[in-house]
């Protein structure tokens, strides 16, 4: 196996955006190419992940992106696994990198939604659920989520006032990120205070629905050492599965998918979660970061809650979960979500985070999964 | 890189089916693994390629089909790739088990669109091709198809009763496959007669709007060898692109991603075209059989139209084109058809064509490409 890095991200800004799902998946593209300072003709495979492409009337975008950058006999193809696509995509062009398949590749993730409004969105995103068992019988995934959230607040004695403060810490770091689609400091009042979804999750307890496009270079290290030096290395990759439906789990206060993910990739990459300086983890609601940050192992089962408390997870605590301000701030553009956390990681290790940057940060971690967690991928970074 | 191989294959019957988009999935999957020996728990990833699964309300259909299998732990995911999806995802999971990441995993294609009607599938077919230069101008499938028949016919003194030569051939081989759509003899006549989709474009000259699934087992060598003697080998594997709208190639008589694919296919393997005994090949409208045929090196440019007048591509002549009958006859559930080309192989090559066999075949070809070839993927197999 080869050993796989990454030389270039780019993203545009996360958000409502006015441009077409193929410009700003080619804004992202040409921002990694030129992050990376290489040429398109040096790269030899496109990974585009997208969900609803659809929306703006293209799918096959691999080949458009391709034709657009000026290379259109390179191959490329979609990857869509819901929400997780991002991250899912990643591991395939990480895969064939290893294999030594391509030497560079550009993996970009892009979704263009909120056109189509509110009722469209959430219709068309609950055919990311198990529809026969959730989405057709009216479980949309706000809904499914509150169910967790429920059960957590019950096992761990924990309230509703503890979410508030992820979102709340996630709205703070969002604010250091010019990109993010909700740059706003809110209270935990302001959430208490919101708009009941589906209780006990309040709007703000939601990430948003976002347009917006992530890219990034994925190549081999030889190919990395020729063009740079400050490129980062990726060290661990693990992907897993849970039951499709919430009712075919053992357990709703954890997702299986992400602990044989993170299992595999603390493997792979030789280092434990006491080693990891701050991760990108898959906080659509706020229940799910609690839940994503003990299955990651980061806190033991219950005690994610205690950690938010003493705000341990806030930007340079202990480990600094969601600097980018993760989908609750930053924003949720489906496919491009897991493409985002691997940039965000990229800027990190690099130096280029600017206000939000982790303290001598070396190895970060990227979460991304899919509807309630049915597909999910985790990825361990290390600078160089 | 280890030898990779298929050692299981099923298909649901190609057509306009009643059973969801999930349960057609599934049939073909349990016909695949119970084809290979083998029981779900040996399998350790899903392939599954698909289109519009929103069209049957289900999209990340990975974890719904691993979880129906009693397998959810496995981690899957979605490609997309437009009519190539099928050999593009096949190509993924080739690539994975080459380089070892995986001793066994599923590929499954899946389309369910039938049910929706024509205007609607017309409609978001077109989204496949480069939507702001031809479907949103107007121009959909039959159109395009329509503009390289009218070039290939002027450039090569080719006639429409050679076009429907290529329908009347691979309907006899149609009529041999219990699996089909569209079994039913047909004469050149009937052809002529049909209505004008797209001129010079008839009815007949187009493959039909079909549901269906296929799938297949792919394994390492050692896998396969420990549960079975009766597998075939995959021996060569390439990927192309064009340029995504027609407008953007200098010659809409040839189709690039073919010739890219299959010059880094034959090279792998190390054949040359002259070696292959069969090939299944994109034929979505008969135009595209010739071009093909020319594109993979069968015959040469503007010779095609020849061959099919002298009966070269039935099946058992000098080269049989599409023994399953092809997109046209067998037909094209979009994700399926490459995964169900592959399944074709593997019937071929390991004595389960039934009455369509094609005679000591040792080396067989498949080729499925996207839209008008912006994607495309070419795979050669030989047997054991």
């Amino acid at each position: 196996m080869e050993k796989v890095c990454l030389i270039g991200a780019g993203s545009t800004k996360y958000g409502k955006l006015e441009d077409s799902i193929t410009d700003i998946a080619l804004q992202a593209s040409v921002d990694a190419i030129e992050s990376a300072g290489i040429g398109p003709k040096e790269i030899q495979a496109g990974y585009i992940s997208n969900v609803f492409g659809i929306a703006d009337k293209q799918v096959h975008l691999g080949p458009v992106i391709m034709s657009n950058l000026g290379i259109p006999e390179v191959p490329s193809l979609s990857i869509e696994s819901a929400c997780g696509s991002g991250s899912i995509s990643f591991r395939e062009a990480y895969a064939n990198v290893a294999a030594g398949f391509y030497d560079a590749v550009l993996a970009t993730g892009v979704e263009k939604v909120t056109h189509t409004g509110t009722e469209w969105t959430t219709t068309y995103f609950s055919y990311c659920s198990d529809f026969f068992y959730e989405g057709g019988a009216g479980a949309s995934f706000p809904g499914l989520f509150a169910s967790m959230a429920r059960a957590y607040l019950a096992e761990y004695k924990a309230t509703e006032e503890d979410l508030a403060m992820v979102a709340v810490k996630n709205h703070d770091n969002g604010l250091l990120n010019p990109k993010a689609h909700l740059r706003k400091k809110i209270t935990i009042d302001d959430v208490m205070k919101s708009a009941v979804v589906a209780s006990p999750l309040k709007l703000y307890d939601c990430c948003p629905f976002s347009d917006g496009a992530s890219a990034v270079i994925i190549c081999s290290e030889k190919f990395a050492k020729a063009h740079t030096k400050n490129y980062v290395e990726v060290i661990g990759s693990g992907r897993g599965g849970s039951p499709a439906a919430l009712q075919g789990r053992d357990h709703i206060t954890t997702i299986p998918s992400t602990r044989i993910a993170a299992q595999a990739a603390y493997k792979m990459a030789g280092v434990t979660p006491k080693d990891i300086d701050f991760a990108e983890v898959h906080d659509c609601f706020t229940i799910a970061e609690l839940v994503d940050t003990e299955d990651l192992g980061f806190f033991e089962q219950g005690k994610a809650v205690q950690a938010v408390r003493e705000g341990r997870t806030k930007l340079n605590g202990d480990i600094s979960i969601n600097p980018s301000g993760g989908l609750k701030s930053k924003g949720h553009p489906i496919g491009a979500t897991g493409i985002g956390q691997v940039a965000e990681v990229f800027d990190q290790l690099t130096g280029k985070a600017g206000e939000r940057t982790v303290k001598d940060a070396k190895i970060g971690l990227t979460h991304n999964f899919g509807a309630t967690g049915a597909s999910c991928a985790v990825h361990i970074f290390k600078s160089v």
